[in-house]
């Protein structure tokens, strides 16, 4: 019996909303021994008043040790085990650049490369052609015709676009990357690793075939690879899983992606945090679950910029008291991962976690910090847990066996 | 390899005791913002001296956000992993009311219902009929005749009774319900899943035959619906699993048909605490395993009355000298559960946990409370390992690998 099993079985209707804010990539490092973490430096009034209510937990996104990227990191905390459920490399690429993909859609993540005069792969990426160069390029590949197959090209960045292929009947994925990983080689042909997935192989051949025709002018970008073959993943969703209708406020479209595929609606198109706590207030009553992404925490994280990192978090106390002012019943702020501007990259560090609840058992603690979230009453826990805490503290959840 | 493997090939013999203290529904909550829970708000010298001198933690009966009933809670707490030891409901509903259920007994919860002229439900539950007008009832089914068969009938309480099928050859309890969960529709027919319920579906057929027959002068309780057919569960005993001969002293029959089902010997048949306690002296040496059960906190919880569970802990601190009298290598205080007043339910929240020993690792906390047991030495743990801390700390585990 898995988790999933479970919350199917015991989730109850009721009445209750639960708010999950997100603060991407939120778990920092002091920059310099002896320091404070970001949040540990951030002055963040609102958090240390909640965490003082509330309960705190170090949130673990996959295993110890283990740097999720956005896709697993946001799958544990919807509560989807992220080694069970793996979203193949195409269908992440597809939803990071906002693209809707179907039942029977096989997205393929594309690189731009360079082939010598005897059809060896001189450089695997084009030389990192500019945006500004190969999304023209991605965008010319649109001329490519197969009878039978609905073609999207897609640009993404540098030497990067997708590919996603549509057929009536549908696709399966089970195709193996055309990308040799090496230089002075020919690139490999699409090979199918079952009899499901010929088809797909075959018309992943053809657009190769036209392709290198449409791209023959180029001096740099004459060719591509395939990588990544991944049919639409298949993830239950919130209502059937928990019984919720959830609301996805992201500005970002790889969140909201993540977020239509457990079958969150996707609500307005915020472009700041303001935009996303008003959309949240005009939706409060059409939903029971809202996932509130703020992104800024990672990349400035990523960036390495420190005090930009604090400055964001600050950003984001001073909107908590517009989202308590809805009255939640159940209010959590955590993170996907730690991005430590130290490291200036995702981390495996544990996340630093907060629930508020009338029913949720208050800890000792009363700062919002990495080094209190330790202690915290909800211990170090999978983040793939914080649904169905969520569910408990909100009174969604029945009794286990009598 | 499960922990039942572990244990199986590494427990040793020897001399030592171990006295497992359940306090049923021990976890809290503060009644309000800022206060104590029930245990923090006890005065127990006892407990807290034990405290100093042992290891605490807080314990997960099931996983975070998962509140138990009785049955997944102590199977947990006796090692028994509780997602997947499940214990069918009309096995669970016989062990309740202390029926000891024999391999191949087949037992099924049933519920008094009316039938209108037409034969439709007009009410699932009889109008939840008194007790005292249901299990003069129930009795009455005693009545009903089938060659071959064997047939037990227990009165619960309310519309509620038990019925046990018992036939030579043994009988299997894969049948579906026949309440149809709706009213102003007949009752479903017992129909088995596979071959070999087939006779067990036969049987019941013709027990609701007779009963509808037995109770049809009556206004409410005309006809009655089955559920949860069971089969006695297979659980392997505390004597193969751990090498312990084990003693439940309980005053309640739900606590020790559990404890049979995992071959415990039942003790005595005390009344009151102070019976349970002179029951562990004068079986001291007859067994390796003491498992007592004081259910009174949980009971005061679900009434929602916290002083009266502040009293309730406070009457187990005061016994605890008489157990630590009879110098038990391993001496554990421990809940099945939480359930507090506030809440007036079972709960999801980690259950305060003590162990003393002379070679447990001691942690700073000095108190037995909740915010204490978040940071104790044992962490946060699933229940279900407490077995095989109780039988290290006990000498009596031997190493795993050289």
């Amino acid at each position: 019996m898995d988790l999933h099993d479970l919350t199917r079985q015991l989730h109850i209707s009721a009445t209750s909303k639960i708010v999950m804010v997100v603060a991407d990539g939120l778990g920092g490092l002091p920059n310099e021994p002896g320091g404070k973490t970001e949040l540990e430096a951030a002055r963040t009034p609102h958090l240390d008043d909640l965490a003082a209510r509330g309960v705190l937990g170090a949130s673990l996104p996959i295993l110890p040790g283990i740097s999720p990227g956005s896709g697993p990191g946001h799958l544990a905390l919807f509560g989807y085990d992220p080694l069970q459920f793996v979203i193949g490399r195409g269908a992440l690429e597809a939803t990071g650049i906002g693209f809707e993909l179907q039942d029977g859609d096989v997205a393929i993540r594309c690189n731009f490369c360079t082939l010598d005069a005897d059809g060896n792969i001189s450089d695997r990426r084009a030389g990192r052609i500019a945006t500004e160069a190969s999304a023209p390029l991605a965008m010319r590949l649109r001329d490519v015709q197969i009878p039978g197959v609905e073609i999207f090209v897609e640009p993404v960045r540098e030497h990067r676009f997708v590919v996603v292929l549509r057929a009536a009947g549908g696709l399966a994925g089970n195709v193996r990357d055309t990308d040799p990983q090496a230089t002075g080689v020919p690139p490999l042909d699409p090979v199918a690793d079952d009899q499901a997935s010929q088809r797909t192989a075959e018309i992943a051949a053809e657009f190769l075939r036209q392709a290198k025709l449409l791209l023959a002018d180029q001096p740099k970008a004459n060719f591509h690879t395939m990588r990544g073959f991944a049919e639409k993943p298949q993830l239950p969703s919130y209502l059937e899983v928990y019984g919720l209708r959830a609301a996805a406020i992201a500005v970002y479209p790889m969140y909201k992606g993540l977020a239509r595929l457990v079958g969150m609606d996707i609500v307005g198109d915020a472009q700041t945090l303001d935009d996303q706590i008003d959309l949240l207030q005009s939706s409060w009553k059409n939903y029971d679950f809202f996932f509130l992404h703020f992104k800024y925490t990672d990349s400035t994280g990523e960036d390495g910029n420190f005090p930009a990192k604090v400055e964001r978090i600050e950003q984001l106390d001073a909107v908590m008291p517009r989202i308590q002012a809805l009255n939640p019943e159940v209010l959590i702020v955590t993170g996907d991962h730690s991005t430590p501007a130290y490291l200036k990259s995702h981390s495996w560090h544990p996340v630093p976690t907060l629930l508020a609840s009338h029913c949720c058992r208050p800890d000792p603690e009363t700062q919002f910090a990495e080094s209190a979230c330790i202690r915290g009453g909800l211990g170090h826990f999978e983040a793939k847990y914080l649904m169905s805490l969520a569910l408990a503290n909100a009174g969604r959840l029945g009794k286990f066996g009598a």
